[in-house]
């Protein structure tokens, strides 16, 4: 029986794969993101997302990593601490009341200085490993909370969190640059310029916010301009504060296809060597490093 | 007759003050804020607010400013441009339906290079000079968008406007910090020290924000050190950025006692003097300078 079920629940979506010989031969894609699910009611809505793959009499092991390992999520894994290497993970074997299904869940991973958290991204990065498994750099993955990674043959050395895509979100809905924002596309010249603002003059972020807003008023140059300041401002504030995981790297981008490819346009002419990745595939691989390395 | 009406329309509150003789004798406070209401209900709305004032067959002078002269506000005032002299500011004189007052918009102030604009504040900047004419240093107004400002002998020379206080809002409100940020106290050393951290490393603040969750998760210091720290990074970030407006300058805070208070507490040590002033008192002399230099 060589079937197993990967899992990758997060904060705002579902992903499942159902692996046969090293294959992905089905998948199940859906918003039921954690933060929408009692604790208690974790195991009739799994059930529900993958009956169609749960045989009776067929045990099938599923493997698990992301937010479901969170205190507030299905069952709590406790973390692994940083430095660890990713070949040898913590999981737990929670017994669930269905018979045709084992559930293993994964660690995530925490620092205790500076203090720091991941859930899910290290599943991300072990996919990495499984094609490259001698590389040694850093590994960013952007998003609501990006992530810089220092990486070395499989071992996370230490990590650091930036809320460059939360920050991003509430500002431009919740305060007044709501009104200056209202455009998804970016000019990319106006947002490169703008990280590098802050990049060369940090001070410059406090003031830079509502100078964004005042010239709209003054200036109107269009909305395009504007988004693409404030998203060139925000990345500045996290490429300052990771200049030691990029400056002089080889460096992997592990994300969605647009941000994974607006940070590449920035970083390029900063970095050693850019790597891209897309995060779904990263997750399918991270789950089978840890089955290959740490379940067999 | 000697009788005015001193108006303070914001976006989220009215004030008014029923002047005889240069005394308050009466006033109206409410929490009709602009931004509740719609270009066409302004009047109506200003006259149920302030009724009882109005006397057929006397005319009154309302004497107004705020973002009630706003684009969006009642009627709009264009802006004044920095640099400019408060004694000499301009104003519209709209007409109104109502025959028993006449009205008077004082403008707001922008600024070309850096862009940055004000509606109000100028007017309590007016009111310090009412009584501390030759004043020559910089005055800050804390808040949702704290300002700071250079001045000299009731000359603005050039400000700068800071997000603050809304950061602080939707950063405590709607991101995850939101389960750390649970208590409205403020412990003083760990906010000065958290001020301290942003002025002397700037690049901390992209990650200072998400380590305060971390440390939360993996060390549960309690909500008041995280509000304190949240409080401390924001206001280092201001800081860092108006250094040319405190830096070795008398300074003068207008706002409401608490934030009067934290500011000077954070500032006593690193500038040469501070006057503390209370905001509701120095729209009133400000509007009453405006009276006395503008329209008389």
């Amino acid at each position: 029986m060589n079937k197993w079920i990967a899992v990758d629940w997060g904060t705002s979506s579902f992903r499942a794969y159902l692996v046969q010989n090293n294959q992905v031969i089905d998948n199940i894609i859906s918003k039921d993101g954690m933060k929408f699910i009692k604790q208690i009611d974790f195991e009739t809505i799994f059930i529900k997302l993958i009956e169609k793959w749960l045989i009776k009499g067929q045990l099938i092991q599923v493997l698990a990593s992301g937010m479901l390992g969170a205190r507030q999520g299905w069952f709590e894994a406790p973390y692994e601490i940083a430095p660890c290497n990713l070949k040898n993970i913590k999981f737990i074997s929670p017994i669930v009341n269905d018979q045709r299904f084992t559930l293993k869940i994964f660690s995530g991973i925490s620092q205790i200085s500076e203090p720091d958290v991941m859930r899910g991204e290290e599943t991300q990065v072990a996919g990495f490993f499984y094609d490259n498994p001698s590389f040694k750099g850093s590994i960013c993955l952007p998003g609501t909370h990006s992530k810089w990674i220092k990486v070395d043959n499989s071992y996370i050395e230490k990590f650091k969190t930036f809320m460059t895509g939360e920050l991003f979100e509430v500002i431009s809905k919740y305060t007044v640059l709501k009104h200056s924002i209202l455009s998804e596309d970016i000019d990319k010249n106006e947002f490169v310029k703008s990280v590098d603002i802050i990049l060369k003059n940090p001070e410059n972020i406090g003031s830079a916010l509502f100078q964004l807003r005042a010239d709209d008023l003054i200036n109107s140059q269009g909305n395009i301009i504007y988004q693409s300041r404030l998203s060139g401002y925000l990345l500045g504030l996290e490429l300052l504060g990771s200049a030691e995981f990029w400056e002089n790297k080889n460096i992997v981008l592990i994300g969605n296809k647009v941000l994974v490819e607006l940070y590449s346009f920035v970083l390029k002419n900063k970095v050693t060597s850019i790597k891209e990745c897309i995060s779904d595939e990263m997750v399918l691989k991270g789950l089978k490093l840890f089955k290959d390395k740490i379940i067999n």
